[in-house]
């Protein structure tokens, strides 16, 4: 399927470093590589309507944010520091009360900006006015995996809302024709989903062929309290209600054992490590990254939503990841700058469905340049390393998702008016639930 | 005393916010801080010879590095994710090896280009050659103290030589003249200078009136071994050698026990927390920051060597801090935003005596302009929060170091020379060190 209304031409992308090695890049006009190698400049400069000069950049495959809630980049920031059930009902949940749909296409739109300028082209999205969210994505050209929030706290009738509402956006999504959105089921967890409402999600999903979202194991409350009331830990109620699947992204992880991280390796779940938020939030337990890898899990990165970590750039979660799995499981060898780097490229893009995080002919041309004059890729001894241990977002001067760009030179098209735009709808949102709080 | 050769003038600051409100700051041809309020620009106005216009942005005190080793910028990202041992002894020792004293100044060069990149304006530096050190420092602009790696393995010739090396340094410090650069001792640790060692030091150093800077209870093999060999903790041993003063800066401190710690704020030690380069090198215990706080201790915050972090970014280092304390210690609530502030700015301004690290009227200019449109400052709910959890270095517009302006909208003079002549002198060294290790 194509995307409408693309307005992109053949891309050439001439001089840049693929893995340390000089290569030229030919994007064709269906936004997918058509060739890339060293000096194939010279046979495709005349078939490119748009032609990029490197300047001897690394190029890599775009960064995949595989668990976050986008439009919470209204409330970077609004609290923090606070201990987390006081932080939730004081703060969190009453702003997040008098959140309208306006809001969110706005907070996504902000997402989408911060994700764009920190080099990130695909992300995997949980909240309410979702419709809305797409919105964004389609104006601002990323990719996403789109799912409702579903919340039935154990009520029959909460969860006939529920589903009612997951089938409108998947409805909503699948009528937006937009390749570059898909539609996902969101059950939130364990703890505010019941089997009933996890097994339908597990049949529609499978029915409508979409991913699933979930929250799982974060803290340890989650699953001592899991344990108290049904006997069962969360990743077992989750494999009764059909919930782990090659297409399910689980969020967080912190709380599992031996046996759960063999469970979901052997079911093709994606991990989504979240280690500025697990920290944050003291969860008090890393992903056991050791263990997954060990039986060959997909392990992915994420940020989670921006009022607990409170950027999205996976170039500095690349960082956290690699010292937290060092620092929590005592290894100087554990989670090493290459591994990072595919956590946050190859595994995030399979997990979603955007291809292969790649640079390879076939695969879409999600490409981001990484400016190899920076300050921290001086010196250049080693390019893994200086993207993950050195370097931050800040360090992308361009990044090009399925062939189109959308930064250039860290210059994003309509960046001031989002940015006017949502400090206006975040200040106005925080004076509504004032208001309203008396 | 008055900087040799100063080239500027009065320089008036309009528009800032400081703390989250408007003023204007002057600065007089000192480079102290004059006058700083709402609206004084139009007083001021006049006796300007420099006028910048802030545009809203967050105007700061500077941070201040209180444990790094400059120079090595030139072997960021050489070695990573290795055994600690084989790390040191197979890579990072033989290539130090070959190090010269040009080596040593483009490596400084290097880093003080990326503190002004990064809102860094005054460091603590402990590595060898630091004559080429002092040189890169006095051109850059930016305010150090600079100490000799006293290093003697408990061997006396090799202690009298560290000794003569010591005094040489200080001397050629002092004949500097340069108020921007403050002389120490250099201390390497308890397992590495031997208790004669420290005592001359210690010393010297009060004789001198200058710093100290050790490293100090990384390891917990660093405690063990000093428990079997000396039967006392490494605390003990630097206290009964007179290493113990309101002028020591102790780096790292993971392995302090609660009596410890007081005994530390009882002394007045400055404690430099490393948390990045802690984690990355598995330490496996974080420095006890709620105990140092609760005996009134004064903690800093370092970002140590490019060669265990990889970069020099204090802004990232907050946020490491913020999260690994929480994560460490089990506590939402631990090390808040305003606290991990204080410990970039105005705790480590007084560990190396450079002011108070605080915006006043005579106190130091050294003052940097933090971009508010910048994504990492929308929506703007807490400018504190904002600083610390997602902002990076590279929101930093303007750095200027006592009145002097090093960074104007992200320009640094001549950085293009730096990073070209730092990469060559990093290249060299890689290529000295393989041409001899046959």
């Amino acid at each position: 399927m194509k995307e409408k209304n693309a307005s992109r031409g053949p891309l050439l992308i001439k001089n840049v470093l693929v893995e340390g090695k000089p290569n030229d890049i030919f994007v064709d006009d269906t936004g997918t590589i058509a060739a890339i190698g060293e000096g194939i400049a010279r046979t495709c400069r005349e078939d490119a309507a748009i032609s990029i000069d490197g300047n001897g950049d690394l190029a890599l495959p775009g960064m995949v944010n595989t668990h976050t809630h986008a439009a919470m980049t209204l409330l970077r920031g609004f609290a923090d520091d606070m201990p987390l059930q006081a932080w939730l009902s004081e703060k969190i949940w009453p702003l997040e009360a008098h959140l309208t749909g306006d809001d969110v296409y706005w907070g996504t739109k902000l997402a989408c900006l911060e994700m764009i300028k920190s080099g990130t082209v695909a992300f995997n999205d949980m909240y309410f006015f979702m419709e809305d969210a797409a919105r964004a994505v389609d104006e601002m050209g990323l990719c996403a995996m789109l799912s409702y929030g579903f919340i039935d706290l154990f009520s029959d009738e909460k969860r006939e809302a529920e589903c009612r509402a997951t089938e409108r956006l998947v409805a909503a999504l699948s009528g937006m024709q937009n390749p570059r959105i898909r539609a996902a089921v969101g059950p939130h967890a364990v703890y505010t989903v019941s089997p009933h409402g996890l097994r339908w999600l597990s049949e529609f999903a499978m029915k409508e062929k979409i991913g699933i979202h979930v929250h799982l194991s974060e803290t340890e409350k989650e699953v001592s309290d899991s344990v108290s009331q049904w006997n069962k830990r969360p990743v077992r109620i989750l494999d009764e209600c059909g919930i782990l699947t090659p297409r399910t992204v689980a969020a967080h992880c912190c709380w599992l054992d031996r046996e759960e991280c063999a469970l979901l390796a052997r079911k093709g779940v994606h991990i989504s490590h979240n280690p500025a938020s697990n920290m944050k939030l003291a969860t008090g337990r890393a992903m056991p990254y050791h263990w997954l890898r060990e039986d060959g899990a997909s392990v992915t990165l994420g940020t989670d939503g921006c009022a607990s970590n409170n950027n999205l750039d996976l170039f500095e979660e690349m960082k956290t990841a690699a010292l937290l799995q060092k620092h929590a499981w005592n290894s100087q060898t554990l989670l090493p700058a290459t591994e990072a780097l595919g956590m946050a490229t190859s595994a995030g893009a399979r997990a979603l469905g955007f291809g292969k995080g790649i640079l390879a002919v076939g695969e879409p041309a999600h490409i981001i340049l990484v400016d190899s004059q920076a300050v921290c890729n001086t010196p250049l001894h080693n390019y893994a390393s200086n993207l993950v241990y050195s370097c931050q977002g800040s360090a992308v001067k361009t990044t090009i998702v399925q062939g189109k760009v959308l930064m250039k030179d860290r210059v994003v098209t309509g960046e001031e008016a989002i940015l006017e735009s949502a400090s206006h709808a975040a200040a106005a949102l925080v004076k509504r639930a004032a208001d309203n709080s008396g």
